[in-house]
């Protein structure tokens, strides 16, 4: 439109309506998906067309939304365009579009309550309870002053995004403080050992501390690529191996499980255990699909995961001072700006599948920081044939520079092991689950029978690694184990029932449901 | 009205609506109601002023809802007035009242569907799917043609009373064996150990076998109390043991965990375990509170317990052919029309809180049929301090009359023992419940401090009896145990966690929650 405003929605239908409604309509949300869109076709093509038509966007919404009197006090429902908007600026260097972001993040949550206010205006009572109250939307209290993260997981994580980039960008220390402390909530006492996060369907939301249900997740796969992109942006506030771990934990499980193997059919919620008969005739599990549909109404997640793994080198990788950082290994040819000019990675891993990374390093005077994983206890590392044993700083081990075609073999011991739940996590209570690597796995019914929950793992079971190429993923654990056998055909009986050897097949968790419809369960038993 | 028709809410509002939603509006529901309690004012008083008026509604409701063409071929949308018709059948003689609660019943499920083509007369599309389709009202199918018993628990169950006292007044066979068919789905696969069904607070419904979810349960107080119902209508169609043990498990069990111990406030949800943390935080989980209210907007589940409790010798006896019956042992002094004239029985108990029974007869010729326990593995009898040995026959033991002020001591020995559930119930396999007698019992926060589930009972840990009056019920159950010792801050560890004794003490389910707001479990893990 002649003043910048584009949206379709509006355009086509009443647009007398625009910025009305800021919690419900989307409209920040999508102009920010937009500007997105137009910095990235830019930078992939150096073509401006589309950053011209987002800037004159960003620029009305300006006009429109803001602390100055006579405009809106407001901010998006969804947030989104605030990360959008540090890019603009990033790429524009107009610090205006990071005081708009900035402004949106501070504004938020603030008295009087903006979206009080505006749903009035639409002559509708806003009340804050229930799970669609105001920490739905994070707006119940200022960020700087939440302690926990609440409502909406995919919002809330993109709040977080866009408090991580603000704060990197103008060095706002309380900002990084609360991304440091949300970030302890999350992974410390909210997030499903597949990195999932948001525990509640109704609001797709976070719901309390070690509140994790498997049966009942809902996990969103929007809700874990949101949490990768957090982790990635507190490895620029702070090198942290536990940021690149989460990231990893997110990636190789819930993200991953998010798409079929085919990559022709999507998750939108991804529980720990699955139960066809329940997922069909109990409505509080309606919303856990045992397969992946082809598509969905509301289809955030499919694009999402597309742009993540299409995009994964700017997650596994980033510059920092003189080093090049390796957060994630993943195979490639790539090459980095340095302060002191250009490096050239090569990196050749079949990681996690196995944990050998071949990193050949291009000529040039840089230092390499390398992420060990959390999960891993022994390593070998070895610099052009020579062992060396650089110390671990955060999780990173340092390899000083310069290099000139210089080959580094890091070869991390990668064998099943048991993962415990923190013993407050009320629903995993003596269970375990079985991770390689990064790597969790979980047990199906096409490989171990019907009714999961009957089998058990005793406590000293050796594990045993199976490369079994005719299973999904490729890469199995088997187990001894137990199994309940039928004590009696009453419902309750005073016999305990008896329990016979069973062999267990664990999968990778992010390849399951691709044989059709069938039981699921991470979490196991142990006896 | 003149007509004959009594229904305050159409009265005072708009008449022209009257028989125009029988699905939704509950006006035969309310009339059934009244009916009852029109018979059983006659009974107490032998005032029949009540009995009169709703006569003249029963005739009303048959000029406009029968078989005949030009009348309704409907039936309730909550199933009541099938067994008050049959009550005014029994006080009146008229089969005329029989009849339409038995056309009631066929009717219903039938095709054409009534309720689809009612709500087309409203303007209105419904369709048979989700948690409020056609199973919901139990129209799906005939019931003589029902495997399984669906839908809102109360209204399936007040479906299959109706069956029952229909089948036992015309002798249909196939109406009989769809009560026991039904009865084994209910008691074999769809009950909690406290006799609470309907495992879903969505429709306050049945879900599938073995779906017996202790966190998100409903069981409804109501649907326990319609289940006490159908039972003692089964003892009437045959005398088996099963049907009054079941009577015994929901009665002592989640009937009187329905109402606190000074009989102030009740539960209409009565789940197997309870976290506040959980329900005011969890909008999946809101519907299970930790304590009673005072009252409820749909208050039908107090004075059902009201007129449970005032009128349990109806449940606790009846007489068949020459013979008492004694299906409940409670105290008092009874007297029985038997075929040969009263039989007076007194009975001395303290039952359940111990299993001595203490009966004089008085005179006449009449047997006597003592109902013993499924869960009573061991008991002594006497007859006038001479001990006695009669064959137990479906439960029943049988002694002969005549009487004459004879005493009978029944000594059943009542002691704790653990209760497994069948291998296929998802949720509470690898764990145990404590029952003593009929009574069920559970851990609270109380007695056993935060985060029940932490707690872990070994298999051969004994159980001690212990009859503390400091405790609500009064008599408590005693255990070493394990409790989970924290392993770490982390949400995932590769190291197992620690156990430390603990001592537990269990209370009757009956009891919880009078104590202010507190954690509460059924299910312990037993290693």
């Amino acid at each position: 439109m002649p003043d910048g405003y584009v949206n379709t929605y509006y355009q086509l239908t009443d647009i007398s309506r625009r910025w009305t409604n800021l919690r419900d309509d989307h409209e920040l949300y999508t102009a920010g998906h937009m500007m997105e869109a137009a910095v990235a076709y830019w930078q992939a093509t150096g073509k401006d067309r589309l950053l011209k038509v987002m800037r004159r966007m960003a620029d009305h919404i300006m006009s429109v939304i803001g602390p100055e009197e006579g405009k809106l006090h407001g901010y998006p429902g969804h947030e989104e365009i605030e990360l959008a908007l540090c890019k603009l600026y990033d790429v524009t260097g107009e610090t205006k579009y990071l005081h708009l972001a900035e402004y949106f993040i501070s504004e938020r949550g603030r008295e009087p309550n903006f979206f009080v206010q505006e749903q009035k205006r639409l002559g509708r009572d806003y009340q804050n309870a229930g799970a669609f109250g105001f920490a739905y939307g994070q707006h119940h209290l200022p960020l700087k002053d939440q302690e926990t993260l609440e409502g909406h997981a995919v919002r809330a994580l993109y709040l977080l995004c866009s408090a991580a980039d603000v704060a990197l960008r103008t060095g706002d220390e309380t900002l990084k403080e609360a991304c440091r402390r949300l970030y302890r909530n999350v992974t410390g006492r909210r997030m499903y050992i597949t990195g999932g996060v948001g525990s509640s369907h109704i609001g797709e939301a976070f719901t309390f501390d070690y509140d994790l249900p498997g049966d009942t997740a809902y996990a969103e796969t929007c809700a874990s690529i949101a949490l990768v992109f957090f982790c990635r942006r507190m490895l620029e506030i702070e090198l942290l191996g536990d940021y690149a771990d989460t990231m990893e934990r997110a990636l190789y499980n819930t993200c991953l499980a998010g798409m079929s193997l085919d990559m022709q059919r999507f998750f939108y919620v991804n529980p720990l255990s699955a139960d066809p008969e329940a997922s069909r005739r109990d409505d509080r599990k309606k919303h856990v699909l045992p397969v992946r549909p082809k598509w969905f109404g509301c289809a955030c997640c499919p694009p999402n995961l597309a742009r993540l793994l299409s995009s994964l080198a700017l997650y596994a990788f980033s510059v920092r001072d003189r080093a090049v950082c390796l957060h994630l290994y993943v195979q490639g040819n790539f090459t980095l700006d340095t302060q002191n000019g250009p490096a050239a990675l090569k990196v050749r891993t079949e990681y996690p599948r196995n944990g050998l990374v071949n990193l050949t390093l291009g000529m040039g005077d840089y230092d390499l920081l390398l992420h060990l994983p959390g999960w891993c206890k022994e390593y070998h590392l070895s610099r052009d044939g020579k062992k060396t044993h650089p110390p671990a700083e955060n999780g990173y081990l340092k390899i000083e520079g310069p290099f000139m075609e210089t080959e580094i073999i890091l070869d991390m011991r990668l064998e099943p092991c048991r993962v415990y739940a923190n013993e407050r996590v009320r629903e995993e209570i003596g269970k375990t689950a079985l991770q390689r690597g990064p790597v969790v796995f979980c047990l199906e019914e096409k490989d171990n029978g019907p009714c999961l929950h009957q089998l058990s793992l005793s406590r000293n079971e050796p594990l045993i690694d199976d490369a079994d190429p005719s299973l999904p993923g490729g890469m199995a654990i088997r187990a001894g184990g137990l199994r309940q056998k039928p004590a009696s055909d009453e419902l309750y009986t005073q016999t305990p029932g008896q329990k016979e050897r069973a062999t267990l097949t664990f999968i990778p968790y992010y390849a399951w449901a691709n044989r059709g419809e069938n039981e699921m369960a991470v979490w196991i038993r142990e006896e």
